[in-house]
């Protein structure tokens, strides 16, 4: 848009700039909690399985008994990878050495290309949901294959009787995880599930806005998770640990970081303002799973929070979900390079639900800019030249 | 965030929310004009080369004849497809028979991560926009290679001697394009090359936002430009005027149409209240070229305008980009099912300039939503079910 004479408002990072009304997720970050749909996200961690919220999630409600076996059933008969993604397929998205989010990025926009999904916002909302399904149950397998082929391994075929989490931390490394194991980590899945308008969320609904197919909006959603800003992070956390290394160290290592300007992993969140109730919850995880790490954690914590304190007393930098997530994913066996990617894996459920909800009542996402540019010019005479 | 007492203004489709401050490119809907940094748009097609115009964008400054010759060898040596994106890799992305949007996207995803592109925002300037040239030079190779496998063709290796528009008409049929062909299609991919901010543009910067890496960002803008209600839509106006078919069916066909609610494919736009000026030059070309069916859809667009007033004067429906343009890129031996992807190739040139413009200034975007569900409830009891 042209320059206007009236002051613009520019909000380079949408900041309290509502974009959708929703039913799907509440977060207040003045009193620290957040909700899926009717319920307080983290009663559900506490009280459902995974299952269970990811049918609140897409079908807006909690299943009955029988809507949950029809449910489970469904994601069971939806994981196996698909005959089109084996051998070279597969293989091929899973070359390179590089972040696994790219690989995962690349299996998944494969996948739904062969799944040859239409537009969003000219299917069916049954059709559409179904869709969204199919990726989602299908999400943890691209990983573990991925993972494993990248380590030389085959990958390792889904176990029906397994339920989602379980079965995930199996075909990573082909062993049945100890039930407390699984069960930690679908209470992550479930209190990560979704969190409203993150940047990854809201790509997926910008690509969904101009009618592109789930695919499309799915493989969007995992580049902006990719980046170190949004949820690319968590592994960080650790590599801050590993790097402070002794007791002694943390004051002087915090001290330097924060009055460089460096930021330290694990604190602070655009939206909450107080501690993240994700956080206060994956704590908790953590001490029942009696991890190594804890007590050297905790005191980085404290010492963090102190220092922020004491050296950016404006910032007001609480604890985010990262930091105790970071510990939680090392304590059930998920290698740190693929923190991310579990993370996408459960993120997925949120994801879908937005796309369904922005494919419902679709309005085509087109901002304006600023334009801050020099003058007109004319262009040079004479410039066309044949290379 | 949480529903406050003060009434929210929400804003579904972003219009006149101002995101970010630009000097890339700026649209003025009332006059019907817009401009690439201190040039007119429309001037540059006429006068100067693809290659010059992409300076513009990448590097900010129109090329001095040292520049663009270091410039056209820089694109030269980076379009020919890697050595690990042949064979089974590429096989890979050009399977199954849907929108081969949908393969361009696997095509271009499987592209970067051979590249291992580190997070945009840690990158040095330099090296990014090093990044978004290899990008922009190898995607018509993508697309060419692609659409010649899905046909059961071989690709053809690119040609060092054509510039960049002619390039990739000759890896579509392995022909030397006439010269007037290949300066139509290079001054459509001029004038469509930005846009402002665009749905797929704005997924682009909202991916590059999180510090996700140039190819995440890439697969976002290419996932977005494939729906229907964005790029997606030239090859429509062709199955339009297709389905009309003779003189005598543009009325009623047309009445029904519109009484019904139906698109018109190649008209409105949300920033243009006037007509398009990428029409009034595609209209133009289109004639120089002779195009078959010009006549036929000139009448259509003069009846499609009359009723369009008569029946929708409220709407204030122009001729946009995307009617010209399909008569156009058939002209010039474009595929209907690649113009999508043709417009991507040219289009991408204006993603690179706005992913760095993005990651040089950067700020996470994170909207917000206004939860509109119901009250909250207790979980039930006992809900946990192990499948």
């Amino acid at each position: 848009m042209s320059v206007s004479t009236a002051p613009v408002t520019v909000s380079r990072g949408l900041e309290g700039v509502v974009v959708a009304e929703t039913s799907i997720c509440d977060v207040n970050g003045q009193l620290g909690t957040y909700r899926y749909r009717q319920y307080d996200a983290i009663e559900l961690a506490e009280r459902l399985g995974l299952e269970e919220v990811w049918h609140l999630l897409f079908f807006g409600s909690l299943p009955t008994r029988q809507e949950l076996d029809q449910f489970l059933g469904q994601l069971r008969s939806l994981r196996q990878l698909p005959y089109q993604l084996s051998g070279p397929v597969i293989r091929a998205a899973a070359a390179g050495a590089g972040d696994p989010m790219h690989a995962v990025r690349s299996a998944t926009s494969l996948l739904a290309q062969t799944m040859d999904f239409g537009p969003a916002t000219e299917s069916d909302p049954q059709e559409l949901r179904k869709q969204t399904i199919q990726i989602s149950a299908l999400l943890p397998t691209l990983v573990a294959a991925v993972h494993r082929l990248r380590n030389g391994l085959q990958p390792i075929d889904p176990d029906p009787a397994l339920p989602q989490a379980a079965n995930f931390l199996y075909m990573l490394d082909g062993r049945v995880p100890p039930a407390s194991n699984a069960r930690k980590l679908e209470q992550y899945m479930i209190i990560t599930a979704d969190h409203g308008m993150g940047a990854a969320t809201f790509a997926a609904r910008v690509i969904t806005s101009t009618g592109a197919d789930v695919g499309s909006a799915v493989t969007g959603a995992l580049g902006a998770f990719a980046g170190p800003l949004h949820g690319g992070a968590p592994s960080r956390v650790l590599d801050m640990l590993d790097s402070i290394g002794a007791r002694d160290r943390v004051d002087p290592y915090l001290r330097d970081l924060i009055s460089q300007g460096g930021r330290v992993m694990g604190f602070g969140h655009r939206v909450y303002k107080t501690r993240d109730p994700r956080a206060l919850m994956l704590q908790r995880l953590v001490e029942e799973l009696g991890c190594e790490r804890l007590e050297f954690a905790r005191h980085v914590e404290l010492r963090a929070l102190e220092l922020l304190a004491e050296l950016k007393p404006a910032s007001r930098l609480c604890t985010n979900v990262e930091f105790y997530a970071a510990l939680l994913l090392e304590e059930v066996g998920i290698p740190r390079e693929l923190f991310t990617a579990t993370f996408a894996a459960g993120r997925i459920a949120g994801w879908s639900a937005h796309i369904l909800e922005q494919a419902a009542e679709n309005r085509l996402i087109r901002p304006s800019t600023l334009f801050l540019g020099s003058d007109l010019e004319r262009v040079p005479q004479g410039g066309r030249s044949q290379p």
